[in-house]
């Protein structure tokens, strides 16, 4: 076989091959570089940065919140070029409700102490993981499909790839000492890997479509800024059964998405129906994206579809190969932890190559490290869309969800006791794993619900008291 | 794009491509034939008549037990057809229970009525449904490779798909009006068609391996017949956390089918250790099965894994592909409803068809007539490993058993009443589907639960009143 891969017979390093140039596989890629490897990557799309305006807009483009997981992975893997891509975020310090008429907003922070999340957008973050590659010397091979895994069972063997390179028209192969899957929910690494392993799977199709959309800038030269609403909240339009969201971006423009159950879009049959759906439901948004935006937008763009997937194991009897990132466990966009997650997957993983100094042993290591936690966020993930869509304006919830950040921020470490809200938890805690924060909120939760007894029963007795009095000095007069 | 499926300008019958000519495959393109269709039927592997015995040995081999959904769907099909196969089994009136000892048997009647099972070997099924095509003059495309399909969401396109000739190494493409996946559970077909379409799809490993072992006929002139054991049961030896089972075939032989935890055989470390176990657990089959065969069994035999399947949708959007077999609904064989299960997606769709007289509502149809049955007898069957492995030898389970058959018996539609074991409904009732099936048999489990509570309260009153009477006796004298 004829390999073509070969490296320098001086070149002693170890070497990994990545497949998929997505946000977690240039992150694996700079990681296993940052540590010495010799390191592949394979994409099979053109490379962004020279392809046409029309096709990059083929990429997902629901924009992207980086939390402090994401955060916490970019420094592990190089703080300086963590720092260079962070520049470019616009900090959320909480989610801003609209209300159905349209004049009402209210802010709701995300964090106890003004924690934020960033927003970015999904393709430009991309780009500059593809600049830090170059920067970084690693190979990259834009247009390479993948064709077949060659994954022995034997221990000594590595993998094999076998690409098809779509610019020259060539079969390739490449060997190398491991290789790592982050192409995608619809993996094709993740199909070959199958068929050489036993690994349970699933994908679940969620009920639910979404449609970007596009608010520009204001350009008004006698505007205070060039933001229509405020950048550093994200927006939210909640409607119970479906729910408009916005992220700003830095150009003052924001990216809005709207997502509803399918029978929702299927059931508006016009893009004068949908004008009209828009203008009832979203007032303020439909003035903001504008009607031949919104008409342009239900004709020709894309209907995204949501899908749920999970895997175990994560990797191959032998350990020389992984999966990561969505071609793992792709989950619904709803608590903002894709990406967030998919990078702390590699950080996870780097660090138990550390502690193994062995990656075989923790390839092996990592599918127990990490399996309840995965599970744990894509069902917060699920949650969320409840949560965004509907509690956001109920007034219990808003009640409890008062109480919860009180207590955190009255407790916080004081008397040794810490209280801390799941949002928290989840997006601004990598010390947390998930499935250890749902535990938490969980016991969280049982406290929360006795106050709220206790505090009910209070109100009771004291008007039973009240009604005592009364009732006493009625009598008595 | 040159289509290798061209008809006869003069043929106007629509055509069908099956993929997949084992069981489900077969019964579908007679099916399909039968009805005035148009049918071609590819396979990957060779033609298993035409094949030697070392290949064929590769077809997995545990004995199948047709009952009374697999015989009726064969009848549909074709009724002398179904007798001509029919002739070949050997009916299983019930379980018989092996003891640890070696020394005691003990039969468990399936049926209220002496209603069998049939054993029938795999294979030799296979090729009597390869014979029938060949007699119904079907085209047959063995060692086909499905390469890609080409799925048009466009209603008025009719799909194609690509195949390789893996005998003369040539790329072919066939187009046809509706496609039907019966390519098992690692299903090429649903693979491709997955990729055009939203479909749910879950596959999970049951910690579970078989290992196929063979008891040879009896040899000695002076024997009554030719079976070591009787044949017209279906022979278990239930070890709790393992099992040994053995089913007749014709010629004397047995096909005999070790079931473990993956624990259990990889704490085996040789087959003098296997030897060892096997005396120890199942002393009658190891003298039946020999040293010699058990060695050969541990060194070279290949361990089965147990997979289960689930998907929905069955079909596309338009309505011109659908999975069904194990593509669609993989099990674990314990209940013995594989073939059985797949042979009636055959009857349903048919009956479908005939019902709307278009096949592609036929098929947008089945999904939801069919899918909560699926996932009925999936579950069922592997519930049943625990009932085969552990209960059947309970003591508590057997009297409960014998209730309920008495009142199967008992009852058994007079004072307009209806009485039915699970076992039954499952295995020869076709006219109550699966999940109707569970749903009579928790009604039943209810009111078994109260006569067993029944009977316990009046053996404890009337042990109380032979208490007192004593107490009153010994009192007066």
């Amino acid at each position: 076989m004829e390999l073509n891969n070969r490296i320098d017979d001086n070149d002693d390093r170890q070497s990994v091959g990545v497949v998929g140039a997505g946000l977690v596989g240039c992150l694996a890629a700079l990681a296993f570089a940052a540590k010495g490897f010799h390191v592949t990557l394979f994409e099979l799309r053109q490379d962004p940065r020279t392809t046409d305006d029309k096709n990059k807009k083929n990429l997902r483009s629901i924009n992207l919140a980086v939390s402090n997981r994401g955060i916490s992975a970019l420094k592990y893997v190089d703080e300086q070029m963590a720092e260079r891509i962070l520049e470019h975020i616009i900090p959320m310090k909480g989610r801003m409700i609209h209300d159905i008429t349209g004049t009402k907003q209210e802010s709701q922070l995300y964090g106890l102490n003004g924690e934020c999340i960033n927003s970015i957008d999904r393709s430009f973050l991309n780009e500059c993981l593809l600049n830090e590659l170059d920067r970084a010397e690693v190979r990259v091979l834009f247009e390479h499909k993948l064709l077949k895994m060659n994954n022995s069972s034997d221990k000594d063997k590595a993998p094999v790839l076998t690409l098809y390179d779509t610019k020259i028209h060539e079969t390739k192969t490449f060997q190398f000492d491991y290789i790592v899957g982050a192409d995608g929910a619809h993996s094709q690494f993740r199909y070959q890997l199958q068929k050489s392993m036993k690994m349970d799977y699933s994908q679940k199709y969620i009920d639910m479509q979404y449609l970007e959309l596009y608010i520009p800038p204001n350009d008004d030269p006698n505007a205070d800024n060039k933001f229509h609403i405020d950048p550093n909240h994200l927006h939210i339009w909640p409607r119970h059964n479906f729910m408009l969201i916005a992220l700003a971006n830095k150009d003052g423009s924001f990216t809005s998405t709207f997502f509803s159950p399918w029978s929702v879009i299927e059931s508006i049959k016009s893009s004068e129906e949908f004008l009209e759906f828009f203008q009832t439901n979203f007032p303020d948004a439909f003035k903001l994206i504008g009607e031949d935006a919104l008409t342009q937008a239900y004709n020709s763009n894309p209907r995204g579809t949501l899908m749920q997937v999970s895997a175990y194991p994560y990797h191959n009897p032998n350990g020389t190969a992984i999966i990561i990132g969505d071609a793992a466990h792709s989950m619904v966009p709803f608590y903002g932890q894709g990406m967030n997650c998919g990078f702390e997957d590699v950080r996870i993983l780097m660090e138990l190559i550390d502690e193994t100094k062995d990656v075989k042993q923790a390839f092996m290591n990592y599918s127990d490290a990490r399996k309840q936690d995965l599970d744990a966020i894509c069902k917060l993930a699920l949650d969320n869309y409840y949560e965004m869509s509907s509690k956001v304006t109920n007034i219990w919830y808003l009640i409890r969800k008062k109480l919860d950040y009180s207590l955190g921020r009255v407790v916080n470490g004081r008397f040794g006791l810490q209280w801390l809200p799941l949002y928290t938890m989840v997006s601004f805690r990598d010390d947390i794993p998930y499935s250890k924060a749902i535990e938490i909120e969980k016991r969280q939760a049982r406290i929360l619900t006795r106050i709220q007894y206790g505090v009910t029963a209070t109100f009771i007795i004291c008007g039973l008291a009240k009604l005592g009095h009364w009732y006493h000095k009625v009598h008595k007069d």
